[in-house]
């Protein structure tokens, strides 16, 4: 069976409930690096340890961990682990080259296997394995710092949404995909602004979309929410479009994968048609984003949208009658499937972006992140 | 295990491959009435017998058989089937009732029940149960004849688009949901066209919604084109917008089940986004629909969207590895759920309406309709 169940990514730790302990999606512990397996995730928590660079190209690929931020953090630390073993110009780029292959659509993971191939390339091959493993380090700090100051942003937002409106009832925000802290290091991007606002005091309610075909909203999303308390309703992705026309919606908060200069938004597929509706009722969409996510050089056209495996459309994997996680065939054998990963949402769908800068209309967001 | 795959609804009588035999999705066969059981497909092909009223309320309300003019015929034979238990009227008015309450939404059902039962209602008891199912039978063989001229009006309008194109290429279209023989008696609404044109030779491929949360198209809708020999794609719901973004698609075409006298449609959840993604891209958006689903009464905001269980929503049935069918829980345990089954889009969004009187702009549906 194949599909993103499938492979194995490293040594299993350690299977326990998350149970007041403070976790990253991302932890270097000592000479090793611990994810969350997110394909695991609802029903188990399970941290795994990334020792290798084959390690982290399979976690990314396979979709234990995911989330253009963390992607990013875990190619950093797959390039100082790569180094580990092989330290040479051949073993640097080589390295290199395999981590921004793992998967082809998201800026963050390039900016970050540049950043940590830029700062050790000019050292010498003894001293370029223990750099790589601490500027992967900054790149972890920095993320929580940047999405920490998104998160900030998008409450005080979402708190003035709030009091404009009827303060009396919650405000109602859709969201798709995952964009908490287990896409990013910690917070997350779009769910950040929901954290720190619930935080806050402001009543909020969270109408999630499964997010098909790997439902990280149905698994994930889900899951961080009821951890922090915020309460959620989960819908198909195909429902978004009702919750609006009806008049639930208050505001749309997704992420992104790669924002161009002109604001237009690569997403996780499905991201387009609630933008659309959002759009259609009037209802205000806003995307949340690290300037890591930011591409002021690719055209619209040029980003590579990744088709991923079709088994993720015709099998489903959950937990199983007898409590073991197993798969679901829904289509018949054979089915020809397509599986684009993401879509393109037009800026001019979009009202304006959370960045940590503060937020921007479309046309602000290139000058703001340039600096 | 709640959910549609959870109730029986009558006494299971055989489990064949389709080969060769043109089935029916509803027959009635001498005293018996023979249903596919929809939750079944596409790894079993199983027929079950309906023998009571119950049987045919189980088998509307937990989707053994799904689709408005099929549930219109399987109303009409429950109907039947109770005043053959209970022909007085006290029977007809409770048998009625409890059909009329099974789905809430479409339009066919009602005006299904109505139509047997103003054919009754003024016989003597002893006449009515064997006359009622005359009156199914001939509402049975009239969508048979209306679907049949559907069809070959959509043909029309798909060989005309097909040929102003390029017609060294496929002619790309977009479906929502299962609108085949699964939905009808016969042929099916949208998918008539489909089949139709495909029959007189022109060039189609299909791209099929999985529309979920009952994943009709990834079970339904793929098995009787593959059957056909109509090539086709799935896709999760949330990427139809993406294959519009992307030049791919030259049609959308849906079924209906319940269309205002101002044009608007309710249809299977996700219908709205489709129109949307159409519009936005200038691809055409076509409903196709026998006149018994058109309802000249009703405002759109009254028409009530059924929710149906949240088990849809959070579990998922397939084949699991065993070869047995078998369901798996997707979100954590507990997770609130909104299950809309349908929504409205709204008539400013529809091209035109393939009926079997013709094709017919949102404006003048109603005075084709009412004649």
């Amino acid at each position: 069976m194949a599909g993103y169940g499938a492979a194995r990514c490293g040594k299993q730790l350690i299977a326990v409930k998350v149970r007041g302990r403070h976790y990253h999606s991302i932890e270097r512990q000592g000479d090793t690096v611990v994810i969350v397996d997110q394909r695991r995730l609802p029903h188990e928590f399970v941290l795994t340890e990334i020792q290798s660079l084959d390690a982290a190209v399979a976690a990314i690929r396979h979709l234990a961990v995911r989330g253009a931020p963390l992607i990013a953090v875990t190619a950093a630390y797959g390039l100082a682990l790569g180094l580990r073993a092989d330290p040479t110009d051949a073993g640097l780029d080589g390295a290199a080259a395999r981590l921004m292959a793992s998967r082809p659509t998201a800026r963050n993971l390039r900016w970050a296997v540049d950043a940590v191939y830029s700062r050790v390339s000019p050292l010498t091959v003894k001293d370029r394995a223990v750099h790589a493993m601490r500027v992967a380090d900054e790149l972890a700090a920095a993320d929580i710092a940047s999405n920490r100051a998104i998160g900030e942003h998008g409450a005080a937002l979402l708190r003035a949404m709030w009091k404009a409106t009827d303060p009396r009832r919650s405000l109602n925000v859709v969201t798709h995909c995952n964009t908490g802290w287990l896409a990013c290091v910690d917070w997350g991007t779009a769910l950040a602004a929901v954290y720190a606002a619930y935080d806050e005091g402001v009543p909020l309610h969270v109408w999630v979309d499964e997010s098909r075909p790997v439902n990280q909203g149905a698994r994930l999303t889900t899951w961080e929410l009821a951890a922090h308390g915020v309460p959620y309703t989960l819908q198909v992705d195909a429902a978004c479009g009702s919750l609006l026309r009806t008049g639930r919606v208050d505001a749309c908060l997704v992420g992104a994968d790669r924002v161009t200069a002109g604001g237009d938004v690569c997403n996780k597929v499905g991201t387009y048609m609630v933008a659309l509706a959002a759009h259609d009722n009037g209802v205000p969409f806003y995307v949340a984003l690290p300037s890591s996510t930011f591409d002021s050089q690719i055209a619209t056209e040029d980003i590579e949208i990744e088709d991923r495996d079709p088994t993720e459309v015709t099998h489903v994997w959950g937990l199983g009658t007898e409590g073991r996680r197993t798969c679901v065939q829904v289509a018949p054998d054979g089915t020809p499937v397509v599986n684009p990963a993401f879509d393109i949402t037009p800026s001019r769908l979009v009202t304006a972006f959370i960045t940590e800068r503060g937020v921007f209309a479309p046309v602000a967001l290139q000058s703001a992140l340039r600096r």
